[in-house]
């Protein structure tokens, strides 16, 4: 089958902000946009400390404007786009500047929580966000989907899993389904044994067997703990009880949803691993556009294999999911402290079952301080961030100043 | 979860008509009425040739109209329903009369050439029509169709497959699609050589792995010929070419369908193998119904297998897609000609490879006489079916003369 890519009369054509446009995701943007055939128009670029590589995309994709939010770069991405008629800019506020453009879409694909103030912006002012950055949801879903539902926009999940259960759901009613699952490869400890695991390197983590990731989510993947951030995730962006998530280890991560309604039917949302499917399918929605992705060949595949998780080798999925049973804010404390842990267990500094121990202690330590109330704005949300990862390096140096006294 | 079986308001009660009420997709949809609570009622049935079964089933439906194919159960009809306000009829009329009553949905489920104009008139009478009958669209998918279009009405698909594949199309355009896929089981020949499946007997053919069915469909299933005229089927109902249509054999019928995008995007159908789901979400549509049908849970059945199927150990499937690509009438005459050769094998006239081999040369002969033109209106397919038809018979007879002068 040919790609289509007749000319696009001007009026189709879409316009496009992409925040966290040097990242994997923003790239795979950009790819898709450049084979789209003049489907798309991009308005604004950001991205984070990369002042020469912003500048190349910013030329490649004609954007009209190209925001950095680390201000120190300002002069070097000035000079790279010297000649060119594309406006630079720098700092954080630079970024919220290029999500306010006029835009058809925003692709919200800036990596941890420096996403959460840009892409909430694009959303107060009515944009419809892909939502490509995990932490939107994870630590102020609350407040993301009231500011959704009062600007009358929607959130388009990028996330695999997510996005197939959208596309499963259809305009589906709540009251019609009976199950929502999401799908989990088990990264690279699936078949180990819990002595091996409570042992394993941060290199061992990293080797993901279906998807090349960065560190962060390559370490959550190892635990899990990404599948328990997107249960959450699933929770908001759906307004489905947890009740209703479930979650399926899938080793060949070819299904990544499934949504099971009360009359018995299941639809499920099937895609080769490759990131540019759900990319293109926000970028186009509510219609769809070809795009030269990798396709699907269940022969190929030949077998798919299905397993309930364990939740003794991967305690971090429990943690997650007793969190969001909890509810408040405990996703918000469960996600800033994992974060932490993550960054700890990279550096050698804890063990890698460590990493859900300390997020279940911070997170009993939260209930019992009385502060885990359910976030009221992204602020508070934010501030609430804050204080946990504080609070967590308190805990890491403190356990690091112990272990020091005992050897 | 809770089957939700709150008391049904008035105006949201569906009134249904049940074509083929006696048999196997009959007396499913009617346990689902009888399951849900006041959700439905029955305004008339119709059955073939069981006046007992049919009186008994239009007592506990409640139906207002029970109708006989056999106008010799006239009077036994009339004896049983005695004392009852449900009105007796009999003969091929009072079939068309139980499908013209007013009703929300009509459940097309008589089996064979005899649901052909029953089901037209429902259709032509703009009612919404279930389809559980491949006859219609497999002998007069053309006129059904442009009927459908005509009327402004719907064919709502009861077959698992073309179920599962309109469930994932949701309100799709064509252009956006790739392709579809339907699954085979693969039947109970699947793993045989082809020189055990040209001694298959009747009784070997009839023992299907997933599903319990009739013998004429049983068959079918065993030489793939079923999944060719689903694929016909699929055709018409879609509107898709023979290009964009895909056969896959899954032994485990768990995926029942598949479309697959333009954007690389797949979206599948699955289900227990239960007639109940996709009856369920029939008389439904566009909402959907609470069932007790049986839940498919992909962690107990663990693994799902996908294979291409083999056309040199089942030419069925070619001839019946090779019938499709050719077009015209062929589909028409693959279908009367398939009939005549399963009967045959059933009576053990010929051997399983024979029937792929009879309905091969019904579709040659039929275009070297010029006598495979698109059906223009039901009445013209029913007569092409029933030329064909004797004319198979009349091979047969040759045949059979043939052999005995050899012995």
């Amino acid at each position: 089958m040919q790609l289509r890519q007749s000319p696009v009369a001007d009026r189709d054509v879409r316009s496009v902000v992409i925040l966290g446009a040097t990242g994997s995701i923003g790239r795979s943007t950009a790819e898709i946009i450049a084979g789209a055939g003049g489907a798309f128009r991009v308005e604004a670029i950001a991205g984070g400390r990369d002042p020469q590589a912003l500048a190349r995309l910013a030329r490649e994709l004609g954007a009209k404007f190209a925001a950095l939010a680390d201000p120190r770069g300002y002069a070097e991405l000035k000079e790279a786009l010297a000649g060119t008629s594309i406006e630079p800019a720098a700092g954080e506020e630079a970024v919220v500047a290029a999500a306010l453009r006029p835009s058809d879409i925003v692709m919200g694909a800036i990596a941890g929580t420096a996403g959460v103030k840009p892409t909430f912006a694009a959303l107060s002012a009515g944009r419809t966000v892909a939502l490509a950055n995990k932490e939107c949801l994870v630590c102020a879903g609350a407040p993301f989907m009231h500011q959704a539902a009062a600007s009358g926009t929607r959130l388009l999940p990028v996330d695999s899993e997510h996005n197939a259960i959208f596309q499963s759901m259809g305009e589906a009613s709540l009251d019609t389904i009976e199950m929502i699952t999401l799908t989990a490869s088990g990264g690279p400890f699936w078949t180990w044994p819990s002595e091996a695991i409570a042992k394993a390197t941060p290199k061992q983590a990293l080797a993901h067997p279906n998807w090349s990731m960065g560190p962060k989510i390559s370490v959550d993947s190892a635990g899990l703990m990404n599948k328990g951030l997107e249960v959450i995730e699933a929770h908001y962006l759906f307004g489905i009880e947890a009740a209703r998530l479930d979650v399926i280890v899938h080793a060949q991560s070819v299904v990544h949803g499934l949504v099971a309604f009360t009359d018995g039917s299941v639809t499920a949302g099937l895609a080769a691993p490759d990131m540019k499917v759900p990319i293109a399918y926000c970028l186009s929605f509510p219609k769809r556009s070809a795009t030269a992705a990798r396709r699907l060949d269940l022969t190929t595949v030949g077998r798919l294999t299905f397993e309930r998780p364990d939740f003794d080798r991967f305690p971090a999925l429990r943690v997650a999911i007793a969190a969001l049973r909890t509810g408040g804010g405990l996703p918000t404390v469960l996600n800033a402290a994992n974060e932490i842990a993550v960054e700890a267990f990279l550096k050698r500094l804890i063990s890698f079952y460590e990493i859900a121990q300390m997020v279940e202690q911070a997170c009993n330590t939260a209930l019992a301080d009385g502060v885990a109330h359910e976030p009221e704005s992204v602020a508070d949300a934010l501030a609430m961030d804050q204080a946990v990862r504080e609070r967590s390096r308190f805990v890491l140096a403190r356990q690091a100043a112990s272990r020091a006294r005992v050897q």
